[in-house]
């Protein structure tokens, strides 16, 4: 799969229009916010697409219910599932509450209580499994094997990426004259999405990822030339843990610009001083990026930068400092 | 003082115009947020003006802005002078900074680091004093002799009453239909100013206070018909402390229909709710409102409700829990 090339990836600036159109009566519009003194600290002036306003408080909402809302009625009626600890097990469940089919979410024992709350606030179905990748998995094929449910990848999707790089045309429509766009990654479907509907609308942007210094797995595989897996985690950023995916790759590869990577500790400063100045809160997964023009303040210097907050779900008794 | 009338207190629904009118180049124009989810909890239509994303952090930026432009150039030369360990102070500064014209900041020595930041950011000049009320008012003497400054007192005052009461100008062109709206009372600024605005515009709106339990002076000079202060106050409401000012009361006596006290376990609720749900970080004075809903479900039920945030200053390495 490493050499599946972006038109093999099959996502296109009409596919993500087209999931636009599909979403956009199930998704907040979500706003722009900006302060001074964020931009006098980081010497350039930045906006924040705020994806933690969005639906269930994460970007995840849009690629859940494109994929969700594009099933045709026969798929649709066996309903959805897949595995997750985060923020696509929600979304997923959210989607399939406006089609009004059952969604099997298939979670760790040890998941946070506030994230099963969250899966079953919005009528998703529960599987608990142990808390490995192996038990994840064949959970997840023994409730296919019983409701005949149709997986959706929370990131390794064309519908999914389609989903996630709608962001990108409102940023597009909200803000004119941006130079860069950065964009957290982790399995890559926000940046992979994104990256093509920026590339696609104004190739001139800049197209930036940032990456917790201690899930790098991406930054590397850039640089590599070739998919290398992430092993062994360690950040706070605990939406961003997993691997790049295939298509995903594929696709950054080609529309993706320019990588930082950047410390648990700059996370936590942007995450402060967002809650703070912007009166926001901003989960570390979303601080990624303003950390980046915090750590890298060269990269963007008398810049216009637009800065993705992918969403702000967090359990406010385990805050990280 | 206590037998003040409304007419002598002298804040009228055009001098709340006029305040608008010159302040408005220099606030944000609140948004108004609303989750769906919050609405089921509270059994009610809930939307929150949002004083948090004003400047400074807090409504506070209003009455200030009101009082230091409307000086004439002589005074405004002098400069202006307050003692404040709150919202006040930076509010202070900031509006003088805004007018070009010194502001001299008497605080506690045994002030937040985070409060005196504020205000040397916005440019004011902080005078360090004693912790107890007499040497606040001693230090700001001195402070006068010495500059012949200005003194902008932060609520019992007829500039920054109408100033504050702008909130609610706003308010009313935002939402229609309003059954109730809900505000919080320590000094008393912006309950009197956005109560004389609400009455004057729809007198069918029901105004009604919100309050700690562990500083109810306002309760209870409500219902006991004169003004009685409010003695050693105990509450994480610390912006809500104060007691009543003479002008406020006043107002307050005509204009506000009704008042309930909130215990601070459901202040740190509505807090957790707000943060969590609408992604906003709220100061526990500001959450006081969301906690009458929360605390006395059957006064709001089926209703459209208004919530004012009054801000959302906090430190994050304090947090009530």
């Amino acid at each position: 799969m490493n050499d599946m090339t972006v038109a093999q990836a099959g996502v296109t600036l009409d596919d993500i229009r087209a999931a636009h159109a599909r979403i956009v009566p199930h998704i907040h519009r979500t706003p722009l916010l900006h302060s001074r003194l964020l931009d006098e600290l980081a010497g350039c002036e930045v906006h924040f697409k705020c994806e933690n306003l969005q639906k269930i408080g994460a970007f995840k909402a849009r690629g859940a219910l494109n994929a969700v809302l594009g099933l045709d009625d026969e798929t649709a009626a066996h309903g959805v599932a897949t595995h997750s600890s985060g923020n696509h097990g929600a979304a997923l469940a959210m989607a399939a509450g406006v089609r009004g089919i059952p969604a099997h979410i298939v979670m760790p024992s040890n998941a946070p209580a506030v994230k099963k709350a969250a899966v079953a606030g919005y009528g998703g179905q529960i599987v608990e499994c142990e808390p490995t990748l192996v038990a994840r998995e064949t959970t997840l094929e023994s409730v296919i094997a019983q409701h005949g449910s149709h997986v959706v990848h929370p990131y390794d999707d064309a519908r999914v990426i389609a989903g996630q790089g709608t962001t990108a045309l409102e940023l597009l429509e909200q803000l004119d004259g941006i130079d860069v766009v950065v964009i957290p990654v982790g399995g890559g479907g926000l940046l992979s999405g994104m990256s093509t509907a920026i590339k696609s609308l104004n190739p001139a942007i800049e197209v930036m990822a940032a990456e917790p210094a201690g899930a790098d797995d991406a930054f590397r595989s850039f640089g590599l030339g070739y998919l290398v897996p992430q092993e062994n985690p360690n950040t706070i950023a605990d939406g961003l843990l997993t691997s790049l995916g295939d298509l995903n790759y594929a696709i950054i590869r080609e529309h993706v610009d320019t990588m930082v990577t950047v410390e648990d500790e700059t996370i936590i400063e942007a995450m402060k001083l967002q809650w703070t100045r912007l009166k926001s809160v901003v989960e570390p997964s979303g601080a990624v990026t303003f950390a980046a023009l915090l750590e890298h303040p060269e990269r963007f210097r008398g810049r216009r930068v637009a800065c993705v907050i992918s969403g702000g779900n967090v359990d406010l008794e385990k805050l990280p400092w």
